[in-house]
Protein backbone atom coordinates (compact mmCIF):
# COMPACT_ATOMS: atom_id res chain seq x y z
CA UNK A 1 0.00 0.00 0.00
CA UNK A 2 1.64 3.50 -0.87
CA UNK A 3 2.05 5.69 2.24
CA UNK A 4 0.37 8.56 2.52
CA UNK A 5 1.60 11.34 5.39
CA UNK A 6 -1.97 12.56 5.55
CA UNK A 7 -3.35 8.98 6.21
CA UNK A 8 -1.71 9.31 9.84
CA UNK A 9 -3.78 10.38 12.85
CA UNK A 10 -2.40 13.65 13.97
CA UNK A 11 -3.89 15.33 17.22
CA UNK A 12 -5.98 18.45 17.24
CA UNK A 13 -2.47 20.72 16.43
CA UNK A 14 -1.74 18.77 13.23
CA UNK A 15 1.09 16.99 14.97
CA UNK A 16 2.21 13.31 15.59
CA UNK A 17 4.86 12.36 18.29
CA UNK A 18 7.98 10.55 16.63
CA UNK A 19 10.55 8.67 18.81
CA UNK A 20 13.80 8.75 17.27
CA UNK A 21 15.91 5.40 17.96
CA UNK A 22 19.49 4.92 17.48
CA UNK A 23 19.86 2.51 14.54
CA UNK A 24 23.13 0.93 15.83
CA UNK A 25 23.33 1.13 19.91
CA UNK A 26 19.49 0.97 19.99
CA UNK A 27 19.25 3.84 22.93
CA UNK A 28 15.90 6.06 22.70
CA UNK A 29 16.99 9.68 22.30
CA UNK A 30 14.57 11.94 22.03
CA UNK A 31 10.72 12.83 21.33
CA UNK A 32 9.46 15.38 19.02
CA UNK A 33 6.95 16.03 17.05
CA UNK A 34 5.57 16.27 12.83
CA UNK A 35 3.25 17.30 10.67
CA UNK A 36 2.25 16.27 7.41
CA UNK A 37 4.87 18.37 5.61
CA UNK A 38 7.52 17.09 7.94
CA UNK A 39 6.97 13.59 7.21
CA UNK A 40 6.70 14.32 3.48
CA UNK A 41 10.27 15.97 3.51
CA UNK A 42 11.80 13.52 5.99
CA UNK A 43 11.07 10.77 3.69
CA UNK A 44 11.83 13.36 0.43
CA UNK A 45 15.62 14.13 1.77
CA UNK A 46 16.14 11.77 4.62
CA UNK A 47 17.20 14.41 6.70
CA UNK A 48 15.34 13.84 9.74
CA UNK A 49 12.59 16.86 9.98
CA UNK A 50 10.64 17.66 12.85
CA UNK A 51 7.94 20.49 13.41
CA UNK A 52 9.30 22.69 16.20
CA UNK A 53 6.46 23.66 18.65
CA UNK A 54 8.64 26.29 20.30
CA UNK A 55 9.67 27.79 17.21
CA UNK A 56 6.52 27.35 15.25
CA UNK A 57 8.89 26.21 12.62
CA UNK A 58 10.49 23.27 10.76
CA UNK A 59 13.11 22.00 12.37
CA UNK A 60 15.90 20.08 10.54
CA UNK A 61 17.95 17.98 13.00
CA UNK A 62 21.50 18.93 13.28
CA UNK A 63 20.77 22.33 10.82
CA UNK A 64 22.18 24.27 13.44
CA UNK A 65 24.58 21.74 16.29
CA UNK A 66 25.77 19.82 13.00
CA UNK A 67 24.45 17.03 15.08
CA UNK A 68 22.37 15.88 12.30
CA UNK A 69 19.63 12.20 12.33
CA UNK A 70 19.77 10.70 8.96
CA UNK A 71 16.76 8.32 8.37
CA UNK A 72 17.66 4.88 8.30
CA UNK A 73 13.43 3.41 8.25
CA UNK A 74 10.32 4.76 9.52
CA UNK A 75 7.83 3.06 10.97
CA UNK A 76 4.05 3.57 11.88
CA UNK A 77 1.94 2.60 15.15
CA UNK A 78 -0.77 0.17 14.59
CA UNK A 79 -3.34 3.60 15.80
CA UNK A 80 -1.59 5.24 13.47
CA UNK A 81 -0.76 7.74 15.54
CA UNK A 82 2.72 7.83 16.11
CA UNK A 83 6.05 7.04 14.14
CA UNK A 84 9.37 5.15 15.16
CA UNK A 85 12.12 6.99 13.15
CA UNK A 86 15.47 4.75 13.06
CA UNK A 87 18.26 7.11 12.46
CA UNK A 88 22.12 7.42 12.22
CA UNK A 89 23.22 9.85 14.98
CA UNK A 90 25.94 11.76 14.40
CA UNK A 91 26.92 13.26 17.56
CA UNK A 92 24.80 13.89 20.86
CA UNK A 93 21.05 13.75 20.42
CA UNK A 94 20.01 16.26 23.12
CA UNK A 95 20.74 20.02 22.94
CA UNK A 96 22.16 19.84 26.45
CA UNK A 97 24.89 18.24 24.73
CA UNK A 98 24.45 14.72 25.98
CA UNK A 99 24.45 11.23 23.59
CA UNK A 100 20.49 11.28 24.84
CA UNK A 101 17.52 13.43 26.41
CA UNK A 102 16.16 10.45 28.69
CA UNK A 103 19.38 11.70 30.79
CA UNK A 104 17.79 11.63 34.42
CA UNK A 105 16.38 8.45 35.99
CA UNK A 106 14.26 7.46 38.93
CA UNK A 107 15.98 5.44 41.51
CA UNK A 108 14.23 4.56 44.97
CA UNK A 109 12.24 7.74 44.49
CA UNK A 110 15.30 10.30 43.48
CA UNK A 111 16.79 11.78 40.43
CA UNK A 112 19.41 10.40 39.27
CA UNK A 113 21.54 11.42 36.42
CA UNK A 114 22.88 8.40 34.65
CA UNK A 115 24.44 10.26 31.13
CA UNK A 116 27.00 12.91 31.10
CA UNK A 117 27.47 15.88 29.01
CA UNK A 118 29.89 14.97 25.97
CA UNK A 119 33.13 16.61 25.39
CA UNK A 120 33.13 18.62 22.06
CA UNK A 121 34.42 16.41 18.88
CA UNK A 122 34.78 18.84 16.59
CA UNK B 1 16.75 15.64 44.06
CA UNK B 2 13.66 13.54 45.16
CA UNK B 3 11.34 12.92 42.56
CA UNK B 4 7.86 14.50 42.55
CA UNK B 5 5.09 13.26 39.73
CA UNK B 6 3.46 16.70 39.56
CA UNK B 7 6.93 18.28 38.35
CA UNK B 8 6.61 17.23 35.13
CA UNK B 9 5.73 19.31 32.54
CA UNK B 10 1.96 17.83 30.97
CA UNK B 11 0.11 18.74 28.00
CA UNK B 12 -3.32 20.71 28.08
CA UNK B 13 -4.88 17.33 28.68
CA UNK B 14 -2.58 16.59 32.02
CA UNK B 15 -1.03 13.88 29.95
CA UNK B 16 2.53 13.02 28.99
CA UNK B 17 3.72 10.39 26.88
CA UNK B 18 5.53 7.51 27.41
CA UNK B 19 7.73 5.02 25.39
CA UNK B 20 8.17 1.39 26.43
CA UNK B 21 11.28 0.17 25.54
CA UNK B 22 11.62 -3.89 26.08
CA UNK B 23 14.82 -3.75 28.80
CA UNK B 24 16.38 -7.21 26.77
CA UNK B 25 15.52 -6.37 23.13
CA UNK B 26 15.26 -3.17 23.47
CA UNK B 27 13.18 -2.23 21.43
CA UNK B 28 10.48 0.40 21.20
CA UNK B 29 7.59 -1.27 21.89
CA UNK B 30 4.80 1.72 22.28
CA UNK B 31 3.74 4.92 23.12
CA UNK B 32 1.08 5.87 25.41
CA UNK B 33 0.22 8.24 28.12
CA UNK B 34 -0.02 9.16 32.02
CA UNK B 35 -1.14 11.34 33.93
CA UNK B 36 0.18 12.63 37.04
CA UNK B 37 -1.47 9.52 39.11
CA UNK B 38 -0.62 6.68 37.15
CA UNK B 39 2.98 8.22 36.75
CA UNK B 40 2.78 7.45 40.35
CA UNK B 41 0.91 4.68 40.53
CA UNK B 42 4.02 2.98 37.76
CA UNK B 43 6.59 4.09 40.52
CA UNK B 44 4.80 2.47 43.37
CA UNK B 45 3.61 -0.72 42.34
CA UNK B 46 6.27 -1.34 39.39
CA UNK B 47 3.29 -2.01 37.10
CA UNK B 48 3.45 -0.12 34.06
CA UNK B 49 -0.15 1.86 34.38
CA UNK B 50 -0.91 4.23 31.50
CA UNK B 51 -4.46 6.71 31.64
CA UNK B 52 -6.36 5.27 28.33
CA UNK B 53 -7.39 8.46 26.40
CA UNK B 54 -10.04 6.47 24.82
CA UNK B 55 -11.84 5.16 27.82
CA UNK B 56 -10.78 7.67 29.90
CA UNK B 57 -9.61 5.83 32.59
CA UNK B 58 -6.32 4.15 34.52
CA UNK B 59 -5.04 0.72 32.47
CA UNK B 60 -2.78 -1.39 33.94
CA UNK B 61 -1.04 -2.50 31.05
CA UNK B 62 -1.87 -6.15 30.41
CA UNK B 63 -4.49 -6.82 33.23
CA UNK B 64 -6.78 -7.89 31.04
CA UNK B 65 -4.43 -9.57 28.57
CA UNK B 66 -1.90 -10.85 31.09
CA UNK B 67 0.72 -9.61 28.79
CA UNK B 68 2.11 -7.04 31.38
CA UNK B 69 4.78 -4.65 31.53
CA UNK B 70 6.82 -4.75 35.12
CA UNK B 71 9.12 -1.44 35.69
CA UNK B 72 12.72 -1.74 35.19
CA UNK B 73 13.93 1.61 34.64
CA UNK B 74 11.31 5.34 34.62
CA UNK B 75 13.67 8.31 32.97
CA UNK B 76 12.90 12.05 32.08
CA UNK B 77 13.85 13.43 29.23
CA UNK B 78 15.21 17.14 29.31
CA UNK B 79 12.14 19.01 28.65
CA UNK B 80 10.31 16.89 31.78
CA UNK B 81 7.65 16.60 29.31
CA UNK B 82 8.24 13.09 27.94
CA UNK B 83 8.88 9.52 30.03
CA UNK B 84 11.02 6.21 28.62
CA UNK B 85 10.07 2.90 30.69
CA UNK B 86 12.46 0.41 30.78
CA UNK B 87 10.18 -2.51 30.97
CA UNK B 88 10.51 -6.58 31.27
CA UNK B 89 7.10 -6.83 29.09
CA UNK B 90 5.53 -10.50 29.07
CA UNK B 91 4.20 -11.60 25.63
CA UNK B 92 3.33 -9.22 22.99
CA UNK B 93 3.04 -5.56 24.11
CA UNK B 94 1.04 -4.45 20.87
CA UNK B 95 -3.50 -5.34 20.97
CA UNK B 96 -3.28 -6.55 17.49
CA UNK B 97 -0.59 -9.72 19.08
CA UNK B 98 2.43 -8.41 17.67
CA UNK B 99 5.69 -7.94 19.92
CA UNK B 100 5.66 -4.22 19.25
CA UNK B 101 2.98 -2.17 18.06
CA UNK B 102 5.61 -0.53 15.03
CA UNK B 103 5.56 -3.33 12.51
CA UNK B 104 4.57 -1.41 9.78
CA UNK B 105 7.84 0.35 7.77
CA UNK B 106 7.65 2.29 4.75
CA UNK B 107 10.19 1.02 2.41
CA UNK B 108 10.26 2.88 -1.28
CA UNK B 109 6.75 4.75 -0.22
CA UNK B 110 5.02 1.74 -0.16
CA UNK B 111 3.90 0.57 3.74
CA UNK B 112 5.61 -2.71 4.57
CA UNK B 113 4.31 -5.11 7.56
CA UNK B 114 7.44 -6.32 9.24
CA UNK B 115 6.80 -8.03 12.26
CA UNK B 116 4.20 -10.80 12.36
CA UNK B 117 1.22 -11.99 14.47
CA UNK B 118 2.35 -14.08 17.56
CA UNK B 119 0.93 -17.22 17.75
CA UNK B 120 -1.07 -17.78 21.51
CA UNK B 121 1.52 -19.02 24.02
CA UNK B 122 -0.96 -19.70 27.26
Amino acid sequence: MPFDPSSLRYNDAGLVPVIAQDCETHEVLMLAWMNTEAVRRTLETGKVTYWSRSRQDYWVKGETSGHTQTLVDLRIDCDRDCLLAIVNQKGPACHTNRRVCFYTSIEDGEETEIVSVEADSD
